[in-house]
């Protein structure tokens, strides 16, 4: 190799032993391992704006092992992007701009959070759907607006998980030629080496996807990477995959062993390094003039490329300014004017409807006015009723359509929603049973933790979706939606509810929502309307004679039809009954303290009731009701009866917590010591 | 083929429409379309004893398309299996014995709850893993006392999910050769046909796990099916995959339809179906008495294999009487005398140990005793502490050794966890990082749900886990767990709790435990004992002078030794502080309310602290502290100190609690209306 080329990848390889070694804690096996095929990349092929990260014309790399992080934050620095060689010298410490895992939200030029294995490789997925699906929407003759690659690097450990065999088989059936993926082939693990647990056939694993393979046998080799990396650019009509055998730790005394994946070299072995490498050992954070031109060049060439994409920008909107007018709308992740008109309202008397079916009519109301909106449902359109009137399937051969077939991939689609979601200009939505939305944990949490306004449409979301059993209804699944942070879980009662959950949804740009709707229909509540969700809970409505309330019955989705008859029940009875509708509680822990009072009044008890698990509700509720064990299978209505949530069940029940307390004097549970949370600073920490 | 043996499959065809006819919902397409290859299964391949359907040397047959369970349901009733006609005739009714979906706990003759879509072949994979374990156990010259197959039966659906990838690379890399998979490949999904998003080479696929392939290409040829299974049979070294390409709803005038597939055929269709295949359509629930011969034969080949069977045991246990004991008290699911006399207890002053470090001692001393404990981690073993002292990996060479190297994997670990417990005779556990168990939760539902009592060893259970930032810090976690139904939730605040926890898990055959444990070194405390954490949370000591108490303050695991030095503090101020320790909240849920009052006196306020989520606090916490967003990258004491969780500020907080009541006045969480939840009968309903 070239001297210099060969320098600057060592300065890397230099760089990466000095912040694992100055943190005293990290991996600097990978960064030593893949310095050349970050070299190549960011040097040969990528084209971004240090002065702009979020250039929408950049091509986007993911390092989906993110714990080699150290990697990516010397190639932002050396590139010159924000990141100094002092936020270098903080890795891993706490605010510093250089965490543990590549964070989104904190470091400008990282594309989206990473460490959880597996979940990059399939937000790349997504990254390069929305690539082919934005050119087929906005390309023109003269015009190529949108047209960028996206390069991921994973390892074992990434291909390992079921997260990217869904998302790979995917890429693999729609031929997203523009997807190229670095498996970093260390042959190692964190239990040793790779042969313990993973001996199969990564190559013909993705020929069997669709995808393009190759291979570079001495990841140290640039002309060959080089060469690799050019051929699967050629190769327009399938994702490629370039397995690139590296060894990991490359220059330590002890590369090749599992000793230098997870923890610092040790000072010896960093001095030897620099030694090897022809560095000063006693200069740590060092990089050579010469060296830092050779990025600055590449990084100017970047520049130079932003500027004439704008040009080209600024001439596309004098030829197609409806267009143009689009698409800058959307990459600023702006709602239009009006863009909410058409959700629908709905009134007392209306036929009952499924909220999964006045779902489907909120969802369409948005998409006609929405381009940006694309999604689908994991094998269960017809059931999830997610299907789009405005458009056709995205597949292979027809990219500008919007709707996705995920198949029956839950992980998978939600980690590629993650990736259509941060490609800019995008709000997808993406949909299964409610149940389900468990085996896409890992994905979702992440929309949450990377501020991705996203929306999960989860239909079946009780024990009335009847039939299919305990394995389809969910019991807990609420319980962690709620209790994840930045995430909105909403269960609308009704059509009107529904439409202000999207309304919501829509406006929340930086929070992904989950609507859980039901399988059965539900009538247009007396006391409904989009406004008054917005504070997630609200008086739907009092029943009985008189002033002083005997109880409140606080419940979400479909089971407030359910105490709106309960409280007839209780009327008749002499008793004065409140109905509080709560389709999101997050939304209503944040309201003033004055609201929750108005809502629930000192001395009133409340019980609450909702057809999955108690837990949480203990919050609001002196009595919870639920089930305290999973559902059973049977007709809806049975199944509902068996448990006890039926109007006559639940006045018994409500008789109970009256007779439980003296009236007037149950406990305030609104009224609590206010502790001092820590919350997000403007940095993102 | 010949006659009878058609009109047998024809019968299973028939009764499928019955029955979701009858039912009025339900999935004939699949149990059509396959009942060729059950009929050869069930009469041709496998060993099972109608009236001991638990008989350990049974083949195992596994439905992990679960929607199909007519199919399984009535090979039930025809081959003697407790289940009538009248129990077909129940399908999919609220308290039958016919499920939606196959709910191990109901039916008998139902290896692992299916429906969820993977999970049942990755369950597979670990019952062929445990059947290889234990046949290189106890299997001695002579006796081959461990020895049958396992048959999987899936949909594409099941191909698409990632556990299924997960579960299939391993199955692959083991060389399990007594598992056969057959596919059922029907080309027709829930959203149309599988070319819509399922296009990928299923069979080279599984090639390049190692897998032996082969391929039915039509599905009614019994001849072709038998062959390619006794090929598969014969395969020892490998595992195998039978593509069997089928037409859904074979008989149906809309067979090879989407629609024949989870829908009822409808009257007319159903009466058509009858005469295509020359039945009487008047006449429906009809078993010819020459097609039940047929099975009758079968099933009395399959009690006479059990009785020579039991003759093999009982001189196996003449031949090797300790083994044979010890086989004979694993299959009863005992525990042997002394098992747990190993189990370590600390004192205070001992060195201070991370959790997950007195977890390995305890782990290590129960697997000293019991064989039963077989496992591993997700490539996490050196963080985990897991690794197994008495004994080598679990291998395709070394199938005697007990420790098993899943590879990054969580969720086919969690199912194939699943599947070694529900083979019988084991007591399995598996360990990633609390945070990653969201990966498996699909199959983590199911511990609980079908009655596992599997080991969760979770370790690096909150931001104390430090640098590694919040991709990897749990904070919904715990929340999830705990609203879980069926399943506790451990997290120890020391190595006294740890040994306890242990023990409970153990004890707890039909519950599975999550046990969350700390990365970072925690005191022996004082007041902590193996013994008080069995009523799940116990007043642990209390601080300061005086009888009244000024508030409780209730924790969990890592955090519990900060509020030991919290209480310190307000007693030096003056104050009278009690600490209540509660590792396992479920375990305390169910104590009378007496003993809740003495760890929660009334008009004592109380203050939670944990270092995650603070939902589901609420329920004993007047004043929940943690974290409500997400944790962040640092040293971990650096990180405990952003968030507030020191003696210092948690002094600060106490103190806002104790000024928020007048002293003796806050309300009693404990005293709560008691409402009426249905429980689990004695039928399993
Ligand atoms: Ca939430
Ligand atoms: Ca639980």
């Amino acid at each position: 190799e070239d001297p210099l080329t060969l320098k600057a990848v060592n300065t890397i390889r230099v760089l990466a032993a000095d912040m694992v070694q100055e943190a005293n804690s990290g991996h600097p096996g990978a960064p030593m391992g893949c310095a050349p095929i970050a070299f190549e990349l960011y040097t040969q092929f990528m084209s971004y704006s240090p002065s702009d990260p979020q250039w929408p014309g950049r091509d986007r790399f993911i390092l989906s092992n993110g714990h080699a992080c150290a990697l990516q934050y010397i190639m932002l620095h050396l590139t010159g992007h924000s990141l100094s060689m002092d936020d270098l010298k903080s890795f891993r410490k706490v605010d510093s701009m250089t965490p543990g895992h590549p964070e989104n939200f904190v470091t400008p030029g990282i594309e989206v959070s990473t460490g959880p294995l597996g979940q990059g490789l399939a937000n790349a997925v997504g990254l390069a759907i929305a690539e082919k699906h934005m050119a087929a929407t906005y390309n023109k003759e003269g015009f190529d607006l949108v047209d960028n690659y996206t390069y991921v690097l994973c390892g074992d450990g990434c291909l390992q998980e079921g997260v990217t065999s869904e998302a790979s088989s995917l890429a693999g059936h729609l031929g997203l030629g523009k997807l190229i993926l670095l498996y970093d082939d260390n042959q190692i693990t964190i239990d040793g080496e790779t042969d313990l647990s993973f001996t199969e056939d990564v190559l013909k694993r993705y020929e069997a996807y669709g995808w393009h393979t190759s291979s570079v046998a001495d990841g140290t080799n640039l002309k060959d990477l080089n060469k690799k990396i050019e051929a699967a650019r050629k190769v327009t009509n399938k994702p490629s995959i370039i397995k690139v055998t590296t060894v990991i730790g490359f220059g330590s005394v002890n590369q090749g062993k599992e000793k230098v994946h997870g923890a610092p070299l040790g000072a010896d072995d960093v001095r030897q390094v620099k030694e090897k490498f022809g560095f000063d050992p006693d200069q740590s954070f060092v990089v050579p003039d010469d060296v830092r031109d050779v990025f600055t060049s590449c990084a100017e060439a970047g520049e130079q490329a932003r500027k004439e994409w704008h040009a080209m920008l600024a001439k596309y909107k004098e030829a197609h300014p409806d267009l143009g007018a689009e698409f800058e709308r959307r990459i600023a992740g702006k709602l239009p004017e009006g863009w909410a008109d058409g959700l629908p309202v709905y009134k007392v008397g209306d036929a009952a409807k499924a909220s999964r079916f006045t779902s489907g009519l909120a969802l369409n109301a948005l998409a006609a006015k929405l381009p940006e909106m694309v999604g689908g449902s994991a094998d269960l359109t017809p059931s999830n009723l997610t299907a789009l009137k405005e458009t056709g399937d995205f597949q292979k051969d027809t990219p500008e359509g919007r709707y996705l077939r995920f198949g029956v991939r839950e992980h998978g689609m939600a980690a590629i929603t993650n990736g259509i979601f941060c490609y800019g200009g995008y709000r997808p939505f993406c949909a299964t049973f409610l149940n389900f939305i468990s085996y896409a944990s890992g994905a979702v949490r992440l929309s949450a933790l990377s501020r991705m306004g996203v929306l999960y449409i989860m239909t079946h979301d009780s024990i009335g979706l009847g039939e299919d059993g305990p394995t389809h209804q969910p019991i807990e699944t609420l319980a962690l939606c709620r209790a994840t942070p930045n995430m909105h879980t909403w269960r609308p009662a009704d059509g009107n509810e529904v439409s202000g959950a999207y309304y919501s949804a829509m406006e929340s740009y930086n929070t992904p929502s989950v609507l859980a709707l039901s399988r059965q229909n539900l009538p247009v509540l007396e006391g409904s309307s989009m406004e008054k969700v917005k504070k997630g809970g609200y008086v739907l409505k009092e029943y009985g004679e008189g002033d002083d309330l005997d109880i409140i019955i606080a419940s979400t989705g479909s089971e407030v039809c359910i105490c709106v008859d309960t409280a007839k029940l209780l009327a008749e009875a002499g008793k004065k009954v409140r109905i509080v509708s709560m389709p999101c509680l997050e939304i209503y822990d944040e309201q003033p303290e004055a609201y929750k009072l108005e809502c629930f009044p000192e001395g009133v008890p409340v019980m609450s009731v909702e057809a999955l698990g108690i837990e949480g509700w203990h919050k609001y509720a002196h009595a919870p009701f639920g089930l305290i064990r999973f559902g059973s299978s049977g007709k809806g209505p049975d199944v509902y009866k068996k448990f006890g949530i039926t109007p006559d069940n639940l006045k018994v029940q409500a008789e109970k917590v009256i007779a439980f307390y003296p009236k007037g004097q149950a406990p305030s549970l609104v009224k609590r010591p206010q502790l001092d949370f820590v919350r997000y600073n403007e940095h993102g920490h």
